[in-house]
């Protein structure tokens, strides 16, 4: 894929990572976040397959190799100070290894109104509860 | 607003501080990412208005208190592993400081698909460039 920027323009935390977001092209459901080094994005600029660093495992993680659930890439913004991505993505089965298709389940505060996305994502939540 | 979960259950970064990502309530719009500490969370959960820890200015950012483009919560999620929060939001005006809506309008990657979601998105960018 042919970037607009590239990674060294880009502003990493101390650990040389970059914080990104994942929404999802179909439905504009706000997947995950994760976080990508510099091998990381190149990997998921190749291949059009999200890949990561995993903070946890300190691991390269290519989404989806051990479950399937691959997210496959659209699009990738950077953010107006570059210090963040967003990329929108086609996502395989579920995003959350807890098997919701979000790993934005859990509801806070009381919901002041009710439009159309909100209404959507409310019942998404209620149907993986 | 009532909450399902505490700021102490939160897991936060080496410097007390949560990532959230602001996604727009009338259009599924990622706007922008900041980050909240346990004062900016608990402005927020009280005011409905989305207040942020500045990492720049080092000090509390009541999103809109300079511009008027206040963002007001419709509801906040925590993720599956508590370290990220999402907030659902309406949005006075624009959220970034450019003027842009989103603070996502720089395309990277050429476009794979042009999903109903993905048109929207690029056409908004266009209009912004």
């Amino acid at each position: 894929m042919k970037s607009s920027y590239s990674w060294e323009q880009l502003k990493k935390d101390d650990k040389g990572l970059v914080p990104v977001v994942v929404q999802e092209a179909s439905t504009g459901m706000v997947l995950m976040v994760a976080y990508m080094n510099k091998e990381a994005y190149e990997l998921t600029m190749e291949s059009g397959v999200m890949t990561y660093w995993s903070r946890s495992r300190q691991e390269l993680w290519i989404k989806g190799e051990t479950s399937g659930h691959y997210q496959h890439v659209h699009a990738i913004f950077a953010d107006c100070d570059y210090d963040t991505l967003l990329a929108v993505v086609d996502q395989d089965g579920a995003a959350c290894h807890t098997g919701h298709h979000s790993c934005f389940f859990r509801e806070d505060a009381e919901w002041s109104a009710e439009s159309t996305y909100v209404q959507a994502l409310k019942k998404a939540a209620e149907e993986q509860a």
